[in-house]
């Protein structure tokens, strides 16, 4: 139980033992309450030096030198690193592309995997975006199923997800941890349940990633995908990871192939021959300056190790909760986040029917930034490698006020969101 | 006719009208000649500025709010901007992924538009990476005619494009300026071919942008696509960018249809929507850092304006090969560019039965920056916004003396090469 004091909130500040990472980050607003690492992660000090250096010294002066002095090897070698996060190995992960990009690649490549098989098995919780990927990858020669949630913010039951799981499936693609209400799946047992089906599975790991722990190897998971700009801290719009388990990459053939996944790439050959390994998975020139920003936001998350963030998130959830319980609950926000911590991942969503307008006051009056996500959702993210108890205590102080006070009652319920 | 003497080089510096655009790039080691910027351009002054806010700034203060404050719109205002260059309207123009991803979309886009039409027609001459993803997009449903260069410096004969354009052929695409050779096509004169035969154009602008005029709407041109980490100096693996005729953009389906080319992006429904105009074309979440770095470079080429460069670029293209016929063609060196400069681009090509050896030497002694392409081509391009006449002057004294001393034996003919 907590106490939901300022000094309980310090005294936890005081025993988490992560406290020290926050100053990795850049963080010159102390006023400034940031709940929304899950979509955008803080600049980590060493990637604005980093960066510098990438401008200045390999762009401005080694010019095309540098390609040869680290950039050519740079997606992979990243991917090395992130693949102890996610439990893979490091010749399994890469980086490439947006997230979006990456999902068609193995969508596409698994139905071609699965041939006479014509259908995709997905959820209602899944991010759009990849919904969206996999009505253009099937264009018209196959057909989504979107299992229903039952209440927006659980996973369907496993029996339902069986079900549609029949000998018409060729993949079956879910989001680890969902966009809105933080469910995350037990990746294991719903990809065993695939594989029985003799599915491919494709797991969205961009909410899940740097703060649940994810075995990819351990899970038996054939494809993942993933951003690095959340949890991550890889910058705004940074490029996506991909996974493929390493017996399934020379039998998989995706269609943007390009000459970055060409075998020999210098040769310049006429005709596409895939490249070893991950690296067919590969299309274009990486951009470089983002690729580069992903490596010291990654570099201290495998530093803080995930098992010890994740307690530490569990319990930044579960203080939030008991917050939005004492405070919050009376005055009619809901909880639209799985009260499990085993199902939620790092961020809640409280519910309020006029959390457009309680966004659009915490950030103008409030100096609190959270997210807003359709049609009454208020998003909480915690990245618990900055994001403080004091933090939480404060945000959630300055919501209560907002709301008891009604100070949101200016703003237009229209109004533009952000990602 | 020139003097060819190093008063000469300075003399015809000093009556250049773009000299002072020279000011406008970070170059600090005066005594590198760089002649790599047909592959990585340099680095603008102003970008490293502009970088250092995108960072400090709008990613590190500002955090997410920056969304609202100029990210979402920042690839369709930079290809309005880019549009310029090419001869397109700002509506036509907007920077997404990597140049192979764009080619892939609109070569699919292409494809679907043409039904019971299943050939790709293209050249040898082509970028290899757009072969590829001519055969990736056609993933056996079709097939790709190459028709070759007579004698790999030249484009094919027209009647020999037009052979191949028959009642079969989708879609005509080809590098507008070819990456080797530097041949430029009449890009007006092959699309009527194209057009006439019932197929659609889609020109790859990588090796002209920003050196050759460019009349897209003018010459009738379907799509296109380019890079903006060449002559546009946007950086390593900057965003490419991709055109759409105005008429064509809602009666073409892209197949990567991800959430930032949705009608309604943050309404977040589940089925696929696709936006308006060229918006529909994009696909995730851009790298941003990359994105923003695009600016600059596109600044300064509008300034300097198209037809002022390319009459540089064609007076320092003549200006090399006079050197090269005095002094390199007795030393074996041809030259694998067309000696025409309506049909050349800004970079020449020199062939030399060492180059590989001779390309290690002009770096690691010489202080000169060329580029290599197998299996005997030295690429020396010219960026005539920085490039000066006493640097071609330089880089060629420094070239003849490589050869005349036999200063590349100590290189193994094997050596990596770089983009």
């Amino acid at each position: 139980m907590f106490a939901l004091t300022l000094a309980e909130a310090l005294t936890l500040d005081e025993r988490d033992d992560l406290a020290a990472f926050r100053q990795a980050f850049v963080i010159d607003d102390p006023e400034l309450i940031y709940l929304d690492g899950n979509s955008l992660g803080r600049l980590p000090r060493a990637t604005a030096a980093l960066l510098s250096d990438m401008v200045t010294r390999q762009w401005g002066q080694r010019l095309i030198r540098s390609w040869n002095e680290g950039w050519f090897t740079l997606s992979q070698r990243i991917g090395g690193k992130l693949a102890r996060l996610v439990g893979a190995q490091p010749d399994e992960v890469i980086l490439a592309d947006s997230t979006s990009v990456n999902l068609y690649k193995l969508t596409a490549a698994a139905l071609q995997a699965r041939p006479g098989r014509r259908k995709i098995v997905s959820d209602d919780l899944n991010f759009p975006s990849d919904l969206y990927i996999f009505q253009g990858a099937l264009n018209h020669t196959g057909w989504l199923q979107i299992v229903p949630s039952p209440d927006g913010i659980h996973g369907p039951p496993t029996a339902a997800l069986a079900d549609a799981l029949n000998e018409n499936a060729a993949l079956l693609s879910l989001s680890h941890t969902a966009f809105k209400s933080g469910y995350t799946y037990d990746m294991a047992a719903i990809t065993e349940i695939a594989h029985a089906a003799g599915a491919l599975t494709l797991w969205d790991l961009s909410h899940s990633v740097g703060a649940v722990p994810i075995d990819l190897n351990g899970s038996g998971v054939d494809l993942a995908v993933g951003c690095t700009y959340k949890y991550l801290n890889g910058g705004p719009g940074a490029p996506a990871f991909l996974y493929v388990r390493r017996d399934l990459q020379e039998q998989l053939r995706q269609p943007i192939s390009g000459w970055f996944g060409q075998r020999n790439q210098f040769a310049l050959g006429l005709h596409y021959e895939a490249g070893a390994g991950i690296t067919r998975f590969l299309t274009g020139t990486p951009p470089l300056l983002s690729l580069a920003a992903v490596e010291p936001g990654v570099d201290l998350l495998v530093d803080a190790g995930i098992s010890r963030l994740r307690a530490k998130s569990i319990q930044q959830t579960e203080y939030l909760i008991a917050l939005w319980q004492a405070w919050l609950q009376p005055l009619g926000f809901s909880l639209n986040s799985p009260r499990d911590a085993a199902q939620r991942g790092s961020h809640v969503s409280l519910g309020h029917p006029e959390a457009a307008r309680i966004d659009r006051a915490l950030i103008e009056q409030m100096n609190v930034l959270p997210d807003f996500r359709r049609p009454d959702n208020l998003r909480l993210g915690i990245a618990s490698l900055y994001t403080s108890f004091q933090d939480i205590y404060t945000a959630m102080t300055r919501l209560h006020h907002v709301v008891a006070e009604q100070l949101y009652e200016q703003y237009s319920p229209e109004m533009p969101d952000v990602t």
